[in-house]
């Protein structure tokens, strides 16, 4: 186990996965630096997704390794992954393939909705 | 617990906390969108931030409740706060104050160091 000095300040890639195995992946597009997405890997997805350019994804919800845009066309080629100061978190920057979007639902980010702040806290707003 | 469609195309913001009753949050700058940190959020937390406009954390190594830059004068006005698509994430946005930084270790964002991928992936570069 790396101390905290060698997490932060280290040169050694060491990330911590969670209880379940598991690392937290924020993902945003090379072009413009939108966020796209927010999803997890477990060690193999991470391997994969060094090794081979693309990204790969644990899903929590299907208990299954993806690659993603396998269903979708929706490749996501790896331009830079990022860590953060305790190496609990991964950035990556991608160029998405296919139509360019990243969500199930059709749209290019899946945080396509806020809240509506100083009004109604329980209302989101698309846009 | 509202459906898949509800949670997906609702105008309801409906936060799925997680088994420790936490929400991950992605937090970028108003200023140019970089990503500064990411953390989490208890439901009061959530509550804190949307009624103060300030973020609030939750810490998981300390277990305490943090309003961000009570120590360290890097505080974050919400300026807006997005949910994805399963509402099992969230992306705020903000105006930092102090030093405009938002990493304990006096960096800027978090996120200072890239994996140096196609030669040494277990290595770390700074930037």
């Amino acid at each position: 186990m790396p101390t905290q000095r060698e997490l932060e300040e280290g040169e050694t890639f060491a990330p911590r996965f969670d209880a379940n195995g598991l690392i937290v992946c924020v993902t945003r597009d090379a072009t413009d630096g939108q966020i796209l997405m927010l999803a997890y890997m477990n060690k193999e997805a991470l391997r994969l997704t060094i090794e081979t350019g693309f990204a790969h994804y644990w899903s929590r919800s299907r208990q299954t390794l993806w690659r993603k845009g396998d269903a979708s066309g929706q490749t996501q080629k790896v331009t830079e992954i990022r860590t953060d100061c305790d190496q609990d978190a991964l950035l990556l920057t991608v160029e998405p393939g296919g139509d360019g979007g990243a969500c199930h639902t059709g749209r290019r980010s899946c945080f396509y909705r806020k809240i509506a702040l100083g009004r109604d806290s329980d209302r989101l707003v698309f846009d």
